[in-house]
């Protein structure tokens, strides 16, 4: 296989601006295997994305998340939005791949061309998401979604980090899935904007939605805070999906008013050149060699030799 | 109150490895409050820890962390060892501090002057674990523990991360905590060097150790690889405990003919000093002002003038 010219780049952001799926398709396998042209596509995306709320979807096994992610994307196509759905899969070297049966739901919006459904694997590395999704969803914006939904399969660490990327993060919950101190101990609920409570249905679910607004209420309010709505769903009817909508539209309005996107997005780009910088120092120190190099640091630390404080300074000072 | 003096530390360090619980305690204050003598702490404990095997304990809540925790505290010291256990919290902004409630489980041992206990706050810090843990871990080690057990409270990121502390990861299941595909899912399988089974006189018990049988029997095994064991137990009777013990001593004894003790340890010796100097690199990202500073960069980026790779660059340039 050769290696695609430079030039392909700026083609392929024309061809992803018109809706083009493959050009799109193909951004993103650039991005997310961390490709040469990775900062070709970054600096090709720079003026034309910034339009698209995006939506982090969280919760943990079992509530519905890939169920409710299908039916929100037929309500917002519904409602006339293009959307973008990015599901990261934590790889696992068990299922020597990402755990992707759930994916069959998305299935039936495969064929319809305003949505683009992509699944990125994080390939097992743990801050993979921090520099590889935040340039994915910038492809997906820049394609024209107005909305782009970003899904974790699985828990983990990565939940807090899909937080960490969207404009507005739904937390679902169902009944069921322990009691309330176990949701609290999930740690999920701090990050929340929306509440879904899933399998509304069920037996538990006004107990969940109680729980919840409890624990709501001891969050400090200030004035003109966002009031946390809890939307109940039976996603797998279609139930509910419609209020869900409204509350993400009512969540980019409150956000765009109150300055809360602007103060996110900057949030978002510190911790973006962050976490580049911080994985261009971390390369610089793996290139390192002779007595300061990360090995021989490490192992005087092991023999007892010297302390991590003190191998740090040497690090930085050789840096 | 005044600031204690750096003298102080060399007291406190040989005051702990007498075993007094007083010193341990204000040590491990000093590691966690990041205090200015943090890095004295670190200097003192170098020739006195590598003693401890660091036993990491993990499971989605629900599995009996806590209990099980406690019940092995139980059998280590019917064996005759010297325990240490740091629990560690994720807290959270909603409860107002850690999740303690199960912690009275670990009151039968507050007395037991072989026990050291110590509940550790991240404080919503998501990474703080990386550099803390490691030196409450020493501490511990120094004051002569024979083994120190580390749980997390609660789920989340904080899980893997605890896997990378330890010389020895057990990864607790229990019936009815959902199917295969869920285990799986929750990222944890991968890290475990020893299963537990709890609860196992409840119906599914035989289930999930064939359903984990199977996901086992899917890693690739080399010549003189560890053969992860499964073990069953019901810790609320104390049922199954000292085969427990009984597999943690011969994971340790694998680990040093293997040479897979010092291999880790080299691992996490490289990854606290990567930590540290990050960390360090980090705040120094953090007071640099101008038009080069992390504010401005992420300014330009929302607006549309520079790309992430671009600001990355000029904010290393800068450093």
């Amino acid at each position: 296989m050769t290696r695609r010219a430079p030039a392909d780049v700026a083609t392929l952001v024309t061809r992803a601006r018109t809706g083009d799926p493959r050009a799109v398709a193909r951004l993103i396998s650039l991005v997310e295997d961390a490709s040469p042209l990775l900062r070709e596509v970054s600096a090709g995306l720079v003026d034309h994305a910034g339009h698209a709320q995006v939506v982090g979807v969280t919760g943990a096994p079992g509530v519905g998340k890939s169920t409710s992610t299908s039916a929100l994307v037929s309500g917002l196509r519904r409602a006339d939005k293009r959307v973008g759905v990015l599901a990261v899969d934590p790889s696992s070297p068990f299922s020597g791949g990402a755990l992707l049966g759930d994916r069959v739901r998305m299935q039936e919006h495969a064929l319809d061309p305003g949505v683009y459904i992509r699944s990125m694997a994080t390939r097992g590395h743990l801050g993979g998401l921090a520099w590889s999704s935040p340039q994915a969803i910038r492809v997906l914006d820049a394609a024209g979604c107005d909305v782009v939904l970003v899904e974790t399969v699985g828990v983990g660490q990565s939940e807090v980090d899909v937080a960490g990327l969207a404009d507005t993060t739904l937390v679902l919950l169902a009944p069921g899935m322990g009691d309330g101190i176990q949701v609290a101990k999930a740690g999920i609920l701090e990050v929340g904007d929306i509440y879904v409570i899933n399998k509304a249905d069920r037996d538990g679910a006004a107990h969940v939605a109680r729980d919840l607004r409890a624990m709501l209420a001891l969050a400090k309010d200030e004035d003109g805070a966002w009031q946390h709505p809890i939307i109940k769903t039976v996603a797998v009817k279609g139930e509910g999906v419609e209020d869900l909508v409204a509350a993400l539209d009512e969540h980019r309005e409150w956000m765009e008013a109150s300055g809360e996107l602007q103060k996110r997005r900057l949030r978002r780009a510190r911790d973006e050149i962050e976490a580049i910088a911080v994985t261009a120092l971390r390369d610089r120190f793996g290139s390192l060699s002779g007595h300061a190099d990360l090995d021989s640091l490490a192992a005087q630390i092991v023999e007892g030799g010297t302390d991590p404080y003190r191998a740090a300074d040497t690090l930085l000072d050789t840096l």
